[in-house]
C-alpha cells in the first residue's frame, strides 16, 4: 500500500509542502551544515529533510523543504560553500514559482575557520569574516590577518 | 496531484522505508539532538526526517526514518533523556515488525554535561559520565564531582 504511494515517483520521497522554500542538491555531507547555517534547527516551522537520496546529477544528495520560510538571495547564499550545486525552489499552493542557483557571496561571515592558527578569530570569541576573492576555486581572504583559507583547508565551525 | 498523494495520510509526510528503524514522537526541539546522539549527521544510509509535524498526543513531534539501520537498545536508550516520549519502529520489507518505546538507561556517558560548574569535566577535555538516580523524575548524578544535575540543569553538549 505505502509501496504504492510512494515507489513511482523518486522526488517525492520527501513530501510536497503547500508554501514554502526546498533546497534541491544539497551535498549530502553538508545538509546538517546548511541546516545548521540557516539556523533552521530552531526553526518553529514544519521541515522535512531527506539525506543521501539517490540524483542522478550527484550521486547522492540531501534536500530540504522548509514550510512558510521564504529566503532573501543574502540569506541563502550563507550556504553557497556548503552546498555551491544547490538549487531553491519557491513553493505556493504546491507549483514551483521560482528557481534559482545558490551563489557564493562577496563576503563571508561566521560559516568558516580561518586556517591560521594565530589567527585572532582563533583564540579570541570573535566572529570569522573573508573576502571571497576567488569564487570559482574557493579562495576566502580573512578580514583579520588576511590569510587565505581555501578550498583544502575548508573548515565549517 | 502532489496533494493528492499525500494529504490522505498525516503519518506520510515523511515517507515509507522499505527496511530500517522509525523513531516516532521525538519532541520537536530535539530532533536535531537525536540525530547528534546517535550519530545520523554521519550516517550514509538513507534518513528522512521531519520535524514540527503535527501530533495528537503531543503537539508537534519529529520523525526521523533511517534505512538500513537497526539499533540495540543500549544504542537507542542513549536519546531517552532527549525523547523520553520516543517510540521505536523495526520496518522490514515496508512491515512494521517491532515496536518499542525509549528507555532512559541507568548510565549516561557524554549526552548532557555536568551542573557543577567546578567539575573536572567541565575544565579537563573529558567525556561526562552519570549515575540515573531517578528516571521519572530525571536526577542524574556525576560519576566525577558526585553533584547531582536535574531536569531543570539538564543541558545537552
Amino acid at each position: 500500500m505505502i509501496i504504492g504511494m510512494d515507489a513511482p515517483r523518486k522526488e517525492l520521497q520527501v513530501s510536497a509542502i503547500e508554501n514554502g522554500t526546498v533546497i534541491d542538491h544539497i551535498p549530502s555531507k553538508n545538509v546538517f551544515q546548511v541546516i545548521k547555517i540557516l539556523g533552521l534547527d530552531l526553526c518553529e516551522e514544519q521541515i522535512l529533510f531527506g539525506t543521501n537520496l539517490e540524483s542522478k546529477k550527484y550521486g547522492k544528495k540531501g534536500i530540504v523543504k522548509v514550510s512558510n520560510r521564504f529566503f532573501q538571495s543574502e540569506e541563502i547564499n550563507k550556504i553557497g560553500l556548503a552546498a555551491p550545486t544547490a538549487t531553491l525552489i519557491v513553493i505556493k499552493n504546491y507549483q514551483v514559482v521560482e528557481k534559482k542557483k545558490v551563489e557564493i557571496p562577496g563576503q563571508i561571515e561566521k560559516v568558516v575557520k580561518c586556517v591560521n592558527p594565530n589567527c585572532i578569530t582563533n583564540h579570541e570569541n570573535m566572529i570569522t569574516r573573508f573576502n571571497v576573492v576567488d569564487k570559482e576555486n574557493i579562495k576566502l581572504q580573512c578580514h583579520y590577518c588576511e590569510k587565505t583559507t581555501d578550498k583544502t583547508s575548508l573548515e565549517f565551525i
